[in-house]
């Protein structure tokens, strides 16, 4: 594609990432032809706001596709799975952020701060990664490229807002019946569509997407796969603790890496105050740390809480947080798009 | 002491700990010849119930030791300091639950269920450790003795109940403020007697207890330092990333241990369903495993999520969660107190 103006649609256009892509299109001037917003027939039929204009959603079918260019699609996999090859079809290029063709060798899994280079090998779908995987690999690139590393040990404090709208109208809703002392009936969390739900205001749920494979849930094995694939070395060992907390936006993570080369802190650093796309915010003497609440709204990848192991000269502890709608998603997404056009 | 009714003081009687103490003494029928409720002069006058009497607090001084068999200290490490030393000098055995003389090579660090045989050796003052170690030490015990380990990489997720019953009353007030788009002034966390003071409700801070050495906290560094104290082997590497989180009660922990030995993950089980102070909770297919809004109130640690790092077959993630003022602080010093007159 030549830098001119193109059709764009984006599917889940009335969701949470949706609207947040959406906004991205307009914050970053994005050469936009034709806009178009798809949805679940529910959905059709409402309004979203681009630019000052007012466009009608429209039911996602098949034909839907004829004349994108572009196809950003955030609906959950399921949709994704359905409606994909038919926008590819119709010569559109796809955006997944679904985890539909994450681990598929024919789609390029990106972030562009990482492996912007794998965009070229796309054969019209190109996939977003998971948000807990995202602001992981942006955090870890330069220390992966200037001193290596085999080992990653990360826990996660994941916001609600990464289970959907409807899960932080619930988490809002509940927190409010909890201080009044109400009852309430939680069915949002872990995972919509299981068997059991838990109250997730004042708690925190070690369950974040369905059960996988040896006692690990979906959520940490995408975190072990798609690391391995985005930095496209499959020796790199991680190991993932995934957690839900009662934060409506912004995930945070306890990353520990054991490097390759010895380090100077200082010179660590250096390189991610250099690194794209992170912001370093790191002197706990002066509380100066990242938080959630702090990353809300922001494109980049915050990282501070550095410290050397103890006890492993070659480790290092990290602290770092991305608004999971942000980075996490809706900008991931359209910085690919922005890639595919220039 | 011989198995018969002793004189008790719980200082700092009408805080979030004291109260849980002097519940516990009741619950567990401690053998109370006579309880003394001692606070700040601020407190005293106030009544506490114990055993449906009231009793009226008085204020903590160096004198109100006099005839005082076992002194239950829980209002603050400079207090512990100020106090403890009078109260063992007028013959009382002193369970303190600070920071004050944990790390004195002359007094045992004492978690009953891991090193009982220490309270022997005490020459008027028994500590009990922070709460953070406290439910990690329990957990691991038995893997201790049965396989052995060296390694354990910790990522906390800490209740606000730790830093007190007026940063329990900030979080819920500051909930209500965030919840009704009112403002509010944080004043209490992460360190009430720190410069700076952030939002709690619907946030995560990667900061508990002040700036200790080399980029860790005090907090992550009493991880370190204890538990090789309570195990009584310096070879036992621990690295801690300590994160408060908006949970009224119940730390979670994210652990990551190296055992020593081959292990089949069965075996791992049936060990921590035989140990004491454990309860198992470890089925992630049933949605089973444990959360802090369930292990509120109890004095077991729970555990669950157990499974084997799928890169290194010795390494083990596991998900521990506890009331951190019951097993974390009350309980474990009411099962001191009960080990010294037993």
């Amino acid at each position: 594609m030549s830098n001119k103006t193109v059709n764009v649609a984006v599917v889940g256009a009335t969701g949470a990432v949706g609207e947040k892509i959406i906004r991205e299109l307009e914050a970053k001037d994005f050469p936009v032809k034709n806009l178009k917003c798809l949805a679940s027939k529910r959905s059709a039929g409402k309004t979203v706001t681009f630019k000052n204009e007012s466009i009608v959603v429209e039911e996602a079918t098949p034909d839907a596709f004829r004349g994108v260019d572009i196809a950003l699609f955030s609906a959950g996999g399921s949709v994704s799975k359905q409606l994909v090859p038919h926008a590819v079809e119709h010569g559109a290029v796809c955006v997944d952020n679904t985890n539909a063709f994450r681990m598929d060798p024919n789609v390029p899994l990106v972030v562009p701060e990482v492996n912007s280079e794998k965009i070229r090998e796309h054969q019209g779908i190109i996939s977003n990664p998971n948000c807990s995987t995202i602001q992981m690999v942006v955090a870890l690139k330069a220390l992966y490229d200037y001193y290596g590393f085999k080992r990653l040990i990360v826990s996660t404090y994941q916001a609600v807002s990464g289970a959907g709208a409807n899960a932080v109208k619930e988490l809002l809703d509940q927190s409010r019946a909890v201080l009044n002392g109400e009852p309430f009936d939680p069915q949002q969390l872990p995972v919509g569509k299981l068997n059991k739900h838990f109250q997730m205001a004042f708690n925190a749920i070690p369950q974040i997407d369905v059960p996988d494979e040896n006692g690990y849930t979906l959520e940490e094995m995408k975190m072990v796969r798609e690391t391995k694939k985005i930095f496209g070395d499959e020796s790199i060992q991680v190991t993932a603790t995934c957690v839900r907390i009662p934060v409506v936006s912004g995930h945070a993570e306890s990353i520990y890496v054991e490097l390759e080369r010895d380090f100077q802190l200082e010179d660590v650093r250096q390189q991610l105050r250099d690194a794209d796309g992170v912001t370093l915010v790191d002197d706990l003497e002066q509380q100066l740390y990242p938080m959630p609440i702090g990353a809300e709204g922001k494109r980049d990848v915050f990282v501070g809480r550095l410290r050397r192991d103890l006890a492993n000269a070659r480790a290092l502890n990290m602290w770092v947080v991305s608004d999971n709608l942000m980075k996490g998603a809706a900008s991931n997404t359209v910085q690919i798009a922005e890639l595919l056009v220039n």
